[in-house]
Order: C-alpha cells, then sequence, then structure tokens
C-alpha cells in the first residue's frame, strides 16, 4: 500500500526524509509494510515541483547538492507556493518542515491549517504551531479525522511523544523532565572540565553547534518552546511558551561548578513541565545541580535525555539524538508509519 | 467499549494488574477509551472463578491477602482449570502469567496454544513460551488473527518491545543490549563498592532480590531467557535460549573491580543480541566492563536498562524499573491497551 506525500520545506530535515525513503525505503516496506511516495515537494528558496505519478528524489537531492533549484526536475507543476500545494496536490499527508518561528508560529501555522481543512494528515518537525497553538490545532485534526503528528519537535526521532501515546498510554505521567537542548548541554558538559563560558560558547560556534546569537538557546527559549509542546501534547495543558519559567545557563558561575562537583553533582539544563495534586500543569526551564546517580546526570555532549515521571511505572528515562539531518528525518517517518498504521 | 478478560495466575503479576484496573481503571479509560473488566481467574494454588458478567477484583484481592481461597466469591462457574478457563470463558483476552519455566515452557505454552485456537488475544509475562517458541507461537497468533503481545518478558512494564514495534518502527535495529537483570545488578553495584560476592548474595537474598538457588540470575540464564525473546521477537531471529553465549558473574574477581576503576570503567552484566553483516542474529550474555560515559554505565542497583543500535538515530536507550508488582502488572495493561487499539 502506498501512501503519497508531500515535502513542505526541503531544507536539512526534508532532504534527512528524502535520503532516507532513497535508501532505506525498501527496507522499511518489508519491516513494516508502509510505503511513502513523495509526489511533491516545496521550498520558499529552492522551489516547488509537483508530479502526481512521484517525484525523482535521487535527482532533487542531487538539484540541492549542488545548489540548482528544484524547479530543474521535469514535472508536470512547478512554482507551486506552500499553500497551493497543500491544497492542490493529490496527496494523504504532508511533512512540514519549514523554518520554527516561535513568536509567529508562521508560515507553518498557516500550512497546518491548510492541511487540516483539505483533510490531508500532518507530520511536522516545526515547533512554532505546536508550542503555540497545539491544542487548537489537534481539536481541528481531531474534528477533521485527521493525524498530526510532531515527534521531531521534542528530540529530533528519539521516540518522546508517540512512546507517551503509544506503548506508554495509561501509565500516568506525571512530569516530563530533561536535557532538551543540546546546544547548552554541550557547552554545561565542557564548561564542567573547566573551560570558560565565552571560549566554549567560540567552539560551539565553530562546531556548529551553536549560533551565531546564542540567545535562543543559552537563554533557554528553545528549551521552553519544547516544554510548551510536552506540556500541552502529553499533559493536557493550554501553556505559551511565555508561560514557562525559565532561567539560562548565563548565569552559572565556576564557583557553582566547584561547588557541584563537590557534592558529586552535575549541572544541567532541564526542562520540566509536571501537573500538580490541584490539576494544574506547570513549565519550567532552569539549570539544576542533579546528583550523578540521575540517569539524566550522565548524558554529555549534544544527546539529549528525558525522564517520565510516571504512577504505574516511577521513573522511565528515555536517551537518544536530539538534533541531526537522518536523525530528524526519522522523526517525520516514525509519524508517517504512525498514520499509515492509523489509516490502513 | 469494555474489553472481557481472563487472569491465567493470580500471582504478584496478576494481582498488579487487578490493583491498576481497581485504582487506575477509570483514569485509563478517560485517558485512552479502554476499558477491561475481568471475568475470569484462574489461579493453579489459589481457585477459579468465572462470572461472564463481572468479578470484584477487590473482593479477590482481599481473599488472597487473607489467604483465603478466590473460590470462596459468590460466582456462577468455579474450578475451572487454566486450559478450561481460556477455552470456555467468554472473552476477548487472556493475561498469562503463570510460572515461568524456561526447560519446558509449560504450562504456559499450552495455555497459548488453546488461547490462539479459541481465537483468544494474549498478553503475557511469560517468558517459558516466548523465548522457546515465539516465532512459531507468533505465526500461530498472526494465522488466527489474534495478538500476541508480551512486553513483560523484558524489563517488566518498562516500554522495549512495544517501543521497538511501534514508535521505532522502520529504525532499523542492528543490535540490542543492556542490563537485563536487577539481581545481578544489584551485586555488581554492591561488589563495586568494595563487599565480596558471597556477603552481597545474601543481603540480595535478605532482600528478597536474589532466590535461594541464584543459579538463574547470577549465572546467566535469566538474561540469556529474555536476550532470546529479543532476537527472535525484535530481530527476527530463531534462537533458543541454549544458543546464548552465556557467561555469569561469578568469574568476576577483586582485581577486575580495581582494574576497571582505574580504567574509568564499570562492570555490568550485558545481555545482547546483534544482526551481523551476513544476516546472522546471535545472542550473548557477558560481564563487560562499560566506559562511564556509557548510559548503561550509569543504571545502578535493581534498575533495568536496555540500548537500541539503530541504523537510523544511532543509539537509544531506555531505562525502567525491571521488576515489581505494580510495574510488572502493568506490562500487562499496555498491551492490552494496544490489543484494545488494534481492535476497536
Amino acid at each position: 500500500m502506498t501512501m503519497k506525500i508531500a515535502l513542505i520545506g526541503f531544507g536539512v530535515v526534508g532532504q534527512g526524509l528524502a535520503e532516507i525513503l532513497l535508501e532505506h525505503g525498501e527496507r522499511i516496506e518489508k519491516e513494516t509494510g508502509a510505503r511513502f511516495q513523495v509526489v511533491a515537494v516545496s521550498d520558499m528558496l529552492k522551489g516547488s515541483v509537483y508530479n502526481p505519478a512521484g517525484l525523482d528524489l535521487s535527482a532533487l537531492l542531487a538539484l540541492t547538492e549542488s545548489g540548482q533549484s528544484l524547479e530543474e526536475l521535469e514535472a508536470p507543476y512547478k512554482g507551486w507556493d506552500a499553500l497551493t500545494t497543500i491544497r492542490k496536490a493529490d496527496c494523504e499527508a504532508i511533512c512540514e518542515a519549514t523554518y520554527t518561528d516561535l513568536q509567529s508560529g508562521e508560515p507553518a501555522t498557516s500550512h497546518l491549517r491548510a492541511a487540516i481543512e483539505t483533510g490531508k494528515h500532518i507530520a511536522t518537525t516545526n515547533k512554532g504551531p505546536v508550542a503555540l497553538f497545539g491544542q487548537e490545532l489537534l481539536a481541528a485534526a481531531d474534528k477533521a479525522g485527521i493525524q498530526l503528528l510532531a515527534e521531531g519537535t521534542v528530540v529530533s526521532g528519539t521516540p518522546i511523544l508517540n512512546l507517551a501515546q503509544g506503548p506508554m498510554a495509561g501509565i500516568g505521567v506525571k512530569a516530563v523532565k530533561g536535557i532538551l537542548n543540546g546546544t547548552t548541554n554541550y557547552i554545561l558538559t565542557e564548561m564542567e572540565k573547566g573551560a570558560p563560558y565565552a571560549e566554549v560558547l567560540k567552539r560551539a560556534q565553530e562546531l556548529g553547534y551553536a549560533e551565531a546569537d546564542p540567545t535562543g538557546d543559552v537563554e533557554g527559549w528553545d528549551a521552553a518552546g519544547k516544554v510548551t509542546i510536552l506540556a500541552n501534547l502529553l499533559m493536557g495543558g493550554g501553556l505559551k511558551p511565555s508561560d514557562i519559567d525559565r532561567t539560562g545557563i548565563t548565569g552559572i558561575s565556576d564557583e557553582d561548578f566547584k561547588k557541584a562537583k563537590a557534592e558529586g553533582k552535575r549541572w544541567k539544563l532541564i526542562g520540566e513541565t509536571r501537573r500538580h495534586e490541584d490539576g494544574t500543569i506547570t513549565g519550567k526551564v532552569a539549570p539544576q545541580a542533579l546528583d550523578l546517580s540521575d540517569p539524566l546526570a550522565g548524558v554529555g555532549g549534544a544527546t539529549n535525555a528525558l525522564t517520565f515521571e510516571t504512577e504505574l511505572m516511577g521513573p522511565v528515562t528515555v536517551v537518544g539524538a536530539g538534533a541531526g539531518k537522518i536523525e530528524t528525518g526519522y522523526s517525520l517517518l516514525t509519524d508517517l508509519i504512525a498514520i499509515w498504521r492509523a489509516t490502513n
């Protein structure tokens, strides 16, 4: 059984999915029965092609690799913008992986709304719409009878959201807390070894771990967006990123590192959402000095990890990659397989 | 929607599930839509009752607590043995949680076969049948159109099997390795602190972590059974427990502990199954001195943990409880919810 899909955004994540489908598509079909055919790709900068009979992924990746427009490919329809592609392309699901804007959520939110309106399932890695309008979008998707999955918005393809809603159903999640930002985790890991903040930040920027303006990471904005998503999708909260009690890592001093070490502890930037006794859901991002026996304490470098505090199983921790081309591409695939299974 | 179930075996695991349904049933129904009604309980020692209208779980737990027969309960049918209950009780699923026999797999294997023959779905925590006849039973279940789930056979209710087959579908599992036996992990954790083996074993026996005859744990038989299950259910291997290359923990010397410590390493009993380049699947249980940076190295005491080595996501590690009444009871619940979702 083949499911036709459209890729909205063909940056690192969309290319990652295309590479996976190209190199692992046969194995995946053999293992799961699911086959995905990309019929449309629409990228604001790289161009847009639509072929109801399917697109040559290998050719699209080669064009991107060499900096050429996707529209160099032979295709019956070209130049459709994202909204036109979502509305008019004949496909069952879209993968939304355009750029994240945690202030407005656009243009991704409009993309998701168009998909819901036209009855197309959604796999997205875009934190913006899910953090800002998650509950509203989920309710609209539910009403329209479509799936809206967003595994890649938190800890890339490491199974968190689909795990909590699938194999961990009924477990009673009381809190979710974790290392949700690889950049700050890398910085803290290096600072613990004795290097000063400015030097480590510079190295992180050179390695491509940190952006030129590191505010989004080091002040905890990125983690706050992810905490909002966890709060809203897993706990039924109705939070906005601005509701998160947020402290970044720039206030941790050399003294703090020495004190933690002396006490057998380790600093981590922890994002956390919790359901309180009175039913309220809160979210928080702050550095915490964790006991070395905490499974999160051992997670170094750019790796992510997350602990579910549950009523029935106590703590359950998942450790995995939090970023990467193939890793985030896989997050779209796991959502697509879930959609395929729910609809076939 | 209500699913009627029969509990085959009412020891710690069956009681754990009964307690969960009693105390969390409403929440679980609210969160998942699934409602489970226990209509039959059959235990070789505690007695057997069947009421098509449902049994009073609270009364059954009280009878067990006070050492009385389950048959003290008012019920239209009493005294049915396990096979009669499975064949004749009007229910959609059975929970098999009788005692484990890794040599013969009985009586559990006959129970599973009877369920498959009569079209009843299965949730089981019993390692015996799954380790010895897993592939044959799964094929028969598949042919009969029934679900056979066994989350609780490895790492109790911590999501491993359902995770690998659900949210991690298509990820390309190359190997699965982990701390699969809490008893030996407790012993190694304590020995590392300097206590000799005999003393730690005695303490583990007093705490109820180790059995009077500790061979099954310390010689790696229990872990080998679990490796067989991982190999067969997740990798498509056709292994028997006797195929596992097995070394226990009794050969680790004080010198070995000192050497590991000096090298920044830590001894763990690791169970591992791997798909090799030529397609063969192997299984192994042996002590390994892990780098402290390995997520498995930080897992102490009776906790279990498991790392999937995957093609698309690199390593993904899950850490959670490996034993316990409620924890293993939950493993049946997660399977029941999966069955409910697949059939409703």
